[in-house]
């Protein structure tokens, strides 16, 4: 039987890190990105060097305007990133993007006949949002039997999250382990366009503290 | 409190009913509309004017390529529309369609603060998408409980189906109650610009026997 996965591919540190561990498994990968209105948006070129450094069968790079609903620092011109921690779920949280994403992995899955979607989401070292946590990923789950035409006829096809209960230094230390280069990969919210990170917001500093504690070089290039 | 919804109005016959419903139960409507690589694009120009006349504070047309994924006959070319009735979910059904609306108006159900979102599936006279059954929506509405900050604040967002066990006549005779006008809809999935039906469809079929049964005069504009 064949083994088709679509992988959710934002062109960041753990996007990769699940690609090469769904590659090492076996998988045929399909990889998937969004253009989606974010200012970061030097995280796509990251993402088409990746899918074609691990020879993802085919890469879609599907825009979605979900900067029309606004709402997030991520996609609304009018709310700045911030460049300090915040309390609770920060502004940098891009309402339902999670379950827009898997939403439209579920029908591309559906499509090729993938039994599997891959997505990096982490709930130790992240940002709090609602959408990377145990219990998003296991409605969706559930919800995947019902919504489609192969769950109707039996046919499974799973999430898989392997870095969820991992340390962001765990990632690094097991993507190193794959052979990861973490220096093409793009995390900052702020990247310019040539990918290069501010190193004030949320995304640097998980990212900057995981490779400081995997006591790992950290291969980010920095603006300043 | 204020009542805000938000509508999913493709610009065919159950999601102005919708629309006319939820205005009825004195929402502030938001009406939602996608323009998704549909062949039958004509319905969001019908989505426009419902819009407008029903007062909806906003009408957001989102697009989105759904067709680079194809596998469907409404988005993909290499698929014609069929022109008679198949067995089991036919080939007009758009892998996780529903699963990426309901997805789409969650997050601007979030930003805008809006505690309930209106879809117009119907489970009786249908044409046996998976995504337009109660077991569906019900998963989606858990889903909704741990996708979003809304959700971790505790604040409820509702998905509605007023229509979901309503037979087609039943639809249209609660609409024309309340007074909607099913002229300027637009069902068939091979509409012409102009938004004229081919008759032949399923959409078409579904429609044409409900304003029969309904004993209610089909407003449908035919080509031929």
């Amino acid at each position: 039987m064949s083994k088709k996965a679509i992988i959710l591919l934002s062109g960041g540190l753990d996007s990769i890190t699940t690609l090469a561990l769904a590659k090492q498994q076996g998988y045929f990968c399909y990889a998937l990105s969004f253009d989606y209105g974010q200012k970061h948006n030097a995280e796509l070129g990251a993402a088409k060097k990746i899918a074609q450094q691990y020879h993802a069968i085919d890469h879609k790079i599907i825009k979605l305007d979900m900067g029309s609903i606004g709402g997030s620092a991520l996609t609304d011109d009018k709310i700045n990133v911030p460049e300090s921690l915040q309390n609770g779920i920060p502004v940098t949280y891009v309402p339902a993007r999670n379950t827009v994403f898997l939403a439209f992995a579920l029908g591309w899955a559906e499509v090729i006949k993938a039994n599997a979607i891959f997505i990096g989401v982490n709930a130790v070292d992240y940002s709090g949002y609602p959408d990377c946590r145990p219990e998003f990923i296991e409605a969706f789950q559930k919800l995947v039997r019902v919504a489609t035409k192969a769950g109707v006829e039996g046919k499974e096809i799973t999430i898989f999250t392997p870095l969820i209960s991992l340390s962001k230094a765990g990632i690094i230390k097991k993507g190193t382990l794959l052979g990861v280069d973490y220096a093409q990969t793009v995390s900052c919210y702020s990247a310019d366009e040539k990918g290069r990170a501010c190193g004030k917001c949320d995304a640097c500093r998980l990212r900057a503290t995981g490779f400081a504690e995997a006591g790992i070089a950290d291969p980010t290039k920095y603006r300043d």
